[in-house]
């Protein structure tokens, strides 16, 4: 990897940064977020203008450039990455060192006594907005919003933004009417008194309307925003996907519907001033509801008074809890990809001993196998396929400048996923093809206990996520071994892979309590620097537990695991398992011989149902 | 228990809200809340203000009285108490149901417009008077400090606030010198560029001179503030108390001193005047540290450009982490409280069949048995002696209308404490002295399975306790059960018996990370309503714990019990215990059985030892 020279661009920035065409008066310092108007974890490429301006593409990432310096905030994820794929221009600020500024310190330090400090306001969250502001105006300087995003001024060979055709899903995947979830939504507003609710979330505007997208890779969402009203729905949307007949038929574009669902479809880019004319138009004790994530621009379109903000919207909140279709769908996406995965280890098996496998080629045949089953749309991200040392790499992706080839002698890690038109998966096997050593299994039997002391946990509802972290840290710190990440997250229906409100993590971030019907990743795990990475990886379903007695009349709540693909036993210290863990490990591998079993003979793939039968033979414990 | 009437005192009070001799302006509401101006928890008689208008007097509650109305708000511990003591003058406000509204939320519904709500600005904190204002504000009231406190002036026959003589400990109870401690708290001081730091809460003053007082009943403190600056040390307390030779000398009174180790003793009442003449010779750039929790009246004081607030000060942190004298001192407090809990079971073991013990009687014989140990001060808080139905309240006190006899029938819940000059204590044990029900017996294996859980726990370095309090539940949310309370809070080496900065609770807190050297209790239980309560409650040292592999060099954590009290064998079914679980209790028996043993064999006190060997018979498990 060479860095990118970025000496023009960056002298071509600091001009406009000074161009009254763009900015009403200069600004001494620009920034340059990660995001996009909507707050995607994933974005497209238009919208990738810190990777623009600076070479550095890593997924998270804040640019600052000043008359005289330019630099880059990241996490210790891509300190490497950062590092390599900029230029002398620039200063990496690693993030979570103790000495690295924030950037509001280091503006303060660098910049001449009341500058004004420009970013564009679709892009920055309100809440960012008010501590960056605060934080600057108490030294004197000025946060301004700069309408035109200064990057796309001097980015000539922008790619368009995407405006892909649409998904129309039916009641069959989404077991509630775009009408139902009108109503639902309008009620939760009568509760809290808002009379307006704007919906800024691409995730959130596909899952209301039961549509689908491709604007954004591996995300199935389009570029849109909404405006709900107590009888008026208002729909911002570009091009002329709004033409299929599929879609307008979906949305009663063209019939004589109650006026208070009839869709008014609005360009994408009248927003804002459709919202200003909203916010213009409102009474005392009138008020709109957004999410306190929404960008600073959409935020300020409401007059301060007006505003309700809440951390979860209630469509995120509906979103997260799936219907007996939404989970039916679920099921049968996990069924589907698990029968890829059979034939993926399978094929595995065979070829890594010849050493002809690499990373990629790992990956890409993962996806072949998934792209052969029903309803396929695409990956639900980019496949983490790595052996050895580069399993140790969390976020890992592998390219061709750091792609291993698999063999005999390795751990080999496969975090992979897709989206289906019923459901999107995410599961991550970790397998040895040749002898692992003692230690390793040692390593993977603790990973695996925490696992399944997650999965297998009876708690009480209302519990939050949160609480249930450290079971699946608990036999790792026993050894004085531990793993940086969260072990859970929320995952979506055909739609986003990573969602909230629901997660399982030791950060104590404002996790909604889990229930009955949320659906969260299960994946602890371990990684040695240098030598291998260890992860397990379920999707599981929150569905209500039996349990003896019933305190307070609570209820209680346990995981159903969705993904049903065999845990390589070859890598299990037997005797490092507590008889509960060992039945719990049997009776998985016997539910996955009945299910994947019954779908891998219905398609005729008797060598994978062959492997699938060796791999889940039953664990015998010598008492 | 009959009601306070109120009539007269709630006339005086509206006569005084309006009187120019105390307001400005006439208020239309006044606010009295529970506390002191420390914070503290418990509170001295003359603090008891809340009690005094309203005759609730229950820890926690807070009274607002305006022109027609007189309301209380108090939490689900005190409904029944406050229904019991308050006449038909008071609306009681249950907090935590749906329909009760805050605080500003009813004032904002009875209040005429632009109206004045008054508080004693010296007993509000400043961080619930901002919250508090901004409601009121944006209602178009205003919060307004009235400096005299408005019950005072109607509570004809208020007791003195105590000043009581003070306590001088040496370094063999503390490890370190208040001028060490001094200079330590400079250093932070200086890491934090401040150059004044405030003292408001009583055991931080305690702590930081190394005085003990009796102000306030089970916390060995006295009331005082300081200021630290680089140079100056102010000490700001009442009375001839400072006359005494033994404090004149500790504190050095009388010495020729390096200046900046001189410490300057001036009136309790001047603290305000003292810190608005710092404040007011501040240059810019010069910070005050104050704990946001300090009062609005002392947070005012200081202009706002010139605070630093922390939620934990750094005295707190220090005095969290408790050096080698103080360990051992807390070893010793907890070898003589078990000494006296192994006379007092051994006697009530006697007793009780004879139908004459009461909780009251069995309170006592406790606290008698604990002041016959070297160094005994007084109790550390009330002590809960409950039996049967009683033991299902949570924070029970046995009082006459109340007590109940103690029988061969029930279970018996003892959770009491003491302060010796060495340590605090804090133990909880549930006996029984007949035959428990397998029921019984089932509910206390679980909560014992969860105090293992937690104090066998392995963790890494800087973890936070709430991350462990699930440990204590799992085998309770197995069957359905649970408790409502956190699991553990931590306690001062002769000072409070509830301290921060750290704790374990599920309540996202701001606790702080856990070090070798805290001290927390670990404390589940289950309470079934109207039949029984279990607690098992130890205090535990956090130490380093040796395990087989070292990720990231970060270290280990583990707990170390200095409780050290048999735990019923009798209340346990063996069966739904693990071989660790049953070693683990084996193991905590034989330690008392040696440590215990020798100190009851060393008093002469052989009853009590054989009672002690008896407890303390091994746990043998069938295979």
């Amino acid at each position: 990897m060479s860095p990118k020279i970025t000496t023009e661009l960056l002298k071509q920035l600091r001009q406009v940064m000074k161009n009254p065409k763009y900015v009403q008066e200069p600004v001494q310092a620009y920034i340059v977020p990660s995001g996009d108007a909507h707050q995607s974890e994933y974005i497209a490429p238009c919208d990738c203008r810190r990777a623009f301006i600076s070479g550095f593409d890593g997924s998270a990432g804040t640019a600052i450039v000043t008359e005289q310096h330019a630099a880059m905030w990241t996490d210790g994820r891509y300190f490497l990455q950062a590092a390599h794929q900029m230029d002398n221009n620039w200063t990496l600020m690693k993030m979570g060192l103790k000495d690295t500024p924030t950037q509001e310190d280091w503006l303060v330090s660098v910049l001449p006594e009341g500058s004004k400090v420009g970013v564009d306001p679709f892009i920055i969250p309100a809440d960012q907005w008010k501590r960056m502001s605060k934080a600057l105006r108490s030294a004197g300087h000025d946060l301004v919003p700069v309408k035109e995003n200064l990057i796309d001024t001097i980015w000539t060979d922008c790619p368009q933004r995407p405006c892909k055709p649409l998904i129309t899903l039916d009641l069959s995947y989404t077991g509630g009417s775009w009408r139902d979830k009108i109503v639902a939504l309008r009620s939760k507003m009568a509760e809290r008194k808002v009379l307006w609710f704007v919906v800024t979330a691409l995730d959130e505007v596909a899952w209301l309307f039961n549509l689908r997208g491709s604007d954004v890779e591996y995300n199935p969402v389009f570029f849109a925003y909404a405006v709900i009203g107590m009888n008026t729905i208002r729909l911002f949307i570009d091009g002329d996907r709004m033409m299929d007949p599929a879609v307008r038929e979906h949305l009663q574009l063209d019939s004589t519907l109650d006026p208070e669902f009839k869709i008014q479809v609005l360009p994408y880019g009248s927003i804002l001033s459709e919202l200003q004319a909203v916010g213009a138009g409102l009474s005392p004790k009138e008020k709109v509801w957004l999410s306190d994530k929404a960008s600073y621009a959409l935020t300020e379109a409401i007059p301060k008074a007006y505003r309700y903000l809440t951390p979860y919207t209630p469509i995120c909140i509906a979103k997260a809890v799936k219907n007996v279709s939404e989970t039916e769908g679920m099921r049968r996406a996990h069924i589907k990809d698990a029968v890829a995965l059979c034939e993926l280890f399978n094929w595995l098996e065979k070829e890594v001993p010849k050493g002809t496998v690499t990373e990629i080629i790992a990956a890409d045949k993962a996806e072949e196998f998934r792209s052969q089953q029903k309803d396929f749309v695409e990956l639900s991200f980019a496949t983490i396929s790595s052996t050895g040392p580069n399993g140790a790499i969390i976020h890992y992706k592998p390219v061709p400048e750091t792609n291993r080839t698999l063999s005999v002698n390795e751990i080999y890690l496969l975090d992979s996923g897709a989206q289906y038109k019923d459901g999107t998966t995410d599961v991550t096997r970790t397998m040895h093809f040749g002898t692992p050593s003692a230690y390793e299994k040692e390593c993977f039997t603790y990973v695996l206990k925490g696992h399944i002391a997650v999965s297998a946990a009876i708690f009480p509802n209302g519990t939050k996520g949160h609480l249930l972290d450290s079971f699946a840290r608990s036999a790792l710190w026993d050894c004085g071994l531990d793993y940086l990440h969260g072990t859970g997250h929320g995952v979506g229906s055909f739609l986003n892979v990573h969602e909230g409100p629901c997660g399982i993590s030791y950060k104590t971030f404002a996790d909604e309590p889990l229930e009955a019907g949320m659906i969260v990743s299960d994946e602890p795990g371990y990684y040695e620097d240098g030598s291998f990475g260890i992860r397990i990886e379920n999707v599981v379903l929150v569905i209500p537990a039996e349990t003896k007695y019933n305190f307070k009349n609570r209820g209680s709540l346990t995981f159903e695991p969705l993904t049903l693909v065999p845990i390589q036993t070859k890598m299990i210290d037997i005797n490092l398992l507590t008889q509960k863990e060992c039945n719990w490990v049997n009776d998985y591998h016997q539910k996955c011989r009945e299910v994947i079993g019954a779908e891998l003979e219905r398609q005729g793939r008797h060598e994978a149902l062959q492997w699938l039968m060796r791999e889940t033979e039953p664990l015998l414990r010598v008492q």
